[in-house]
């Protein structure tokens, strides 16, 4: 059994000092995303997630998906909770109103969707593929193509995947090669294998959207030569009802370290003369549009990350709290529970530092998401994109590490009942490690940050977020009290080291671009830290003024301890990593591949 | 399938630069361990393993051991390769030679160890208990016990195991509660329930011998009151035929994240009356035997971590070369193998340097334990064997955290693919995963570090090996080139980060226990990477050597990259590693249980 406990008080926390909801709503189209309705939101999505999806994690894991003939069936009661939630109206919570969405805003669905992939990752992915699909179709796609799939799709009725692998193209899909031929009627057919396709097939809906890249004939070599198209299931009758079965086969599903209960699919489309497609915008366009999505996917993960620390942090702490096993350091004869050894506390705290680190920068983007979107204002619209182009990589690549290494700590915690899979810890380890491979790894998050976000822009977005931190350091300087002063004396170096480090980029990018490139991911990880820090001590300090002002809860004590320990154990390392960017890029580059 | 190319030549550089295998040879009783010798040994060892262990690996983790009425049968080609290995001699290869053990020393059997747990970790259980079981029987049995046990065990006949753990006593043994009665003639009756017991029952040998711990009537509370049995699955008649079926019962195994194909049995003593079991040495001193052995099982342990993430790097690195996927960063058209991307050349180098850094300490660590044992000097034994108690719980618990990094990085370099267990990446994740936490957690290592390694010691033996590292820093510091250079500026102030958090410990230990402790898991890291950076540069010094003598071979430009980039990524780390020990204990001891 994996219980979920949604953490509602530190979610409201977050999304009312860091995300600052209440400015949320006052923009155009979010202005019921105040008060009591956001409460509702959470309320009701926690119960959700904790009653239905949560039940359904380890069976879904021991048990899952499974093909036969060409057919995905998904674990038991997934279909049940699915309809459950489309019946409650979760799967649309970001779509436009106009096709049936809620239209909320991207801060209270981080939240939401935090639920989801911390009560059942495996579930949480259908109807995330499914709104990556329908915001493809809502960006890129006719009005025709809208009216036709966007409903059924928004209502949950049907679902979506997004075909792109294939077997010799991954991260590179300059390489894809299915292929599309124009069919002179409006429609094209489809051909060719696509592997990794999350929720492929399955029982969920009566109808999957398909949406595919593919080649036409004569286009352009690379990726400016890649179309989408829409290639549903079953063919959608004028009238909306399904017609024939389409030609795309689901062939087998994947034996995967985690996710059990998520089908990922190998389909073969056009074994039969090929599927029919619909073109979605312009050909050769393909590739732009995923890339559109891209921001809103690659953020989707980095919540994986989270979420899955969550969960590991609540089961750890659990079990630390029941577990008797060895005396006391302070002395006495009895036996404790675990939770009183500093070896178990320092591991539990650790995990609460980085997932509240994580959780707090995760907000803060989707607010600056949000602003960037709806603010009426262009100038800070256009600061705010910037920003949160610049913070994707971090928030996706940081906290999908911060995922695994937490879920990993949740296991020591549980020392050998840890390894035995009914306890459940090792099913969250395992189910996180998908989160820093999928939507780009590490590393392409990594050379996209430092090579596409920082250098390309001349460090500007950069320094002035570097400018914001400087002047938050200020503003830390100004509290009182020893954990403050110990969060200040790792910030301010660790700024530093940030602002040299990308200043290493600057100055030697052209000259040694491969030397450069082996910094990147150590980069990464500074910037996560340093990020991270700084919305946590932001959090300390809102903390530390409700205790100020007279508030007695221990949970801003909490704040401010958990700020402390992150600024400790996390923070410490940001000078380390900066001498890693900086000096590190020589010896990878000068082995030969043949040394290796 | 999980391929094994043993390392030889890195294996011999390590025994003959590092831990110098001739010096080895020239202490009483390890005479043979020389020359042609050592390479025999290393090449059929390195035949056995990749051709006839390494098959099994992937197999036996998907077939895994299974259950059925009470017997455990293990995954097909276990048996069949158990006896070989048995027929081999490999089984009895540091045993003494008067009970029919080969005697080796423990420099040599380190890398002959490492092979067997690379090419197949769960196979490589089974032989480790028994030796682990022998040792305890050698160390601490009566001759007619050793009579009658050692010679079937030695030569693989009959197994062993350690019976430790109960439901409610893990890491704590205190909290024994398996009872013996002694039944006048010589034996005693044993009744518990043993959990979590490694190759508790299998279908390897004819008979098994299981050494337990329990507790006497009237036996002191507490460890001091716990005695160690042998308790035969079937017993020995006077003739050493096999008798009756003992009292002792396989009731189930567990289903664990990794090693499949080890049986981890739960087993239930005296359900009919009482097993029949027979005293080690004297009664309540059974956990003062078991940690007499416990130096050797938890540097068996550190070895599994290397082990692990040597077979990572090879299937990783076979993977970088082959997957082509993306253009060259210095230009070209073409797709290239991603060997070629500066960012999974940082991952592939790490690796090597973790790996290589583990070797050239845990094999330093063996020969010390040789001059430890057998040196013909008393200072410089006892010497060795405080060097050897300081760096054990170094070798354990640093080793096999490296081990699981490099695994998940193995995994990383593998992008999607390595999600997928087909490809075997995987596997060695999960595997790897147990390594910190049996034989003692990463916690209970940094525990025993610094509190009775260090604080009892009163640092002397932790100075004098600072004074070595210092020396060699020096050393160090007479080199040429921008490489060592790079070296001596991270080792340089790591031996002080090192130095100072000791001094940390010692001035701080009264005052604040708990906060202190905070820290034991920092500065076990911390002593990782310094001393493997320390055997590391050693290695980096002599290969540098034989460069400077005219010899071209790029396997030693290699081990000079190799430490180089140890330098820059993981030594750089240690100055804020030094500062969570010292700073970083505050907020861990001041949150309450109800803040956490």
């Amino acid at each position: 059994m994996l219980d979920y406990t949604p953490p509602l008080r530190d979610m409201r926390f977050a999304l009312a000092e860091l995300a600052d909801i209440n400015l949320i709503s006052s923009l155009p189209g979010y202005e019921d995303a105040a008060g009591d309705f956001v409460d509702a939101i959470l309320e009701e999505a926690g119960k959700f997630a904790s009653r239905v999806l949560a039940p359904l994690n380890a069976s879904g894991d021991h048990e899952g998906a499974v093909w036969k003939d060409g057919n995905v069936t998904t674990p038991k009661g997934f279909k049940e909770a699915y309809v459950q939630f489309c019946q409650a109206g979760w799967n649309g919570v970001t779509s436009k109103p106009e096709f049936g969405g809620q239209g909320l805003p991207n801060t209270l669905s981080a939240a939401v969707m935090e639920m989801w992939k911390s009560a059942n990752l495996s579930f949480s992915l259908a109807p995330l593929l499914t709104d990556g699909a329908v915001e493809a179709i809502t960006l890129c796609g006719s009005d025709a193509l809208k009216a036709k799939y966007l409903p059924n799709m928004i209502s949950g009725k049907w679902a979506g995947t997004m075909n792109l692998t294939e077997p010799q193209a991954g991260s590179d899909l300059a390489l894809v090669r299915s292929k599309a031929v124009n069919h002179g009627d409006g429609t094209y057919r489809i051909s060719g294998q696509k592997i990794f396709i999350t929720y492929g097939d399955h029982d969920l809906t009566e109808n999957i959207i398909h949406l595919v890249l593919a080649r036409l004939p004569n286009a352009p070599e690379g990726v400016k030569g890649i179309s989408m198209f829409i290639v549903p299931k079953f063919l959608v009758n004028e009238d909306g009802s399904l017609g024939a079965r389409n030609d795309v086969h689901c062939v087998s599903i994947e034996h995967k370290l985690g996710i059990h209960g998520s089908p990922t699919a190998v389909l073969s489309y056009g074994d039969q003369g090929g599927a029919v497609g619909y073109l979605v915008g312009e050909e050769n366009r393909g590739l732009e549009y995923m890339f559109i999505m891209m921001n809103r996917a690659r953020f989707a993960v980095g919540l994986e990350g989270l979420a899955c620390a969550e969960l590991a942090y609540q089961k750890a702490l659990g079990y630390a709290r029941i577990r008797v096993q060895g005396r006391d350091m302070g002395g006495g004869k009895a036996s404790v529970a675990i939770i009183n050894h500093p070896d178990v506390r320092r591991m539990l705290l650790t995990m609460k530092a980085r997932i509240e680190a994580m959780r707090s920068l995760a907000y803060t983007v989707a607010a600056w998401t949000d602003i960037g979107e709806a603010h009426p204002d262009e100038a800070t619209r256009k600061k705010h994109e910037a920003m949160v182009d610049l913070m994707i990589p971090v928030v996706k690549a940081w906290s999908t590490e911060m995922g695994i290494e937490v879920a990993s700590l949740g296991v020591q915690v549980h020392g050998g009942m840890g390894y035995i899979e009914e306890t459940g810890a090792a099913q969250i380890l395992r189910d996180a490690r998908i989160t820093t491979i999928y939507e780009g790894t590490t590393g392409i998050q990594a050379i996209d940050l430092m090579w596409r976000k920082i250098i390309r822009d001349a460090g500007k977005t950069l320094t002035a977020v570097i400018g914001e931190m400087q002047a938050f350091n200020a503003t830390l300087g100004e509290m009182q009290g020893e954990h403050f002063q110990a969060m200040r004396k790792s910030f301010e170096p660790a700024v530093g080291a940030l602002a040299e480090s990308a200043m290493h980029f600057g100055t030697r990018c052209m000259q040694d671009p491969k030397g450069v490139s082996v910094g990147a991911t150590p980069f990464l990880h500074l910037f996560g830290i340093v990020a991270g820090g700084w919305q946590l001590f932001r959090g300390a300090i809102a903390a530390q003024k409700k205790l100020d002002a007279g508030e007695s809860d221990t949970f801003y004590t909490s704040k401010v301890l958990t700020a402390r320990h992150f600024a400790d154990h996390d923070l410490a390392a940001a000078r380390g990593l900066a001498y890693t960017v900086k000096n590190g890029g020589v010896a990878a580059i000068a082995i030969t591949d043949e040394m290796l």
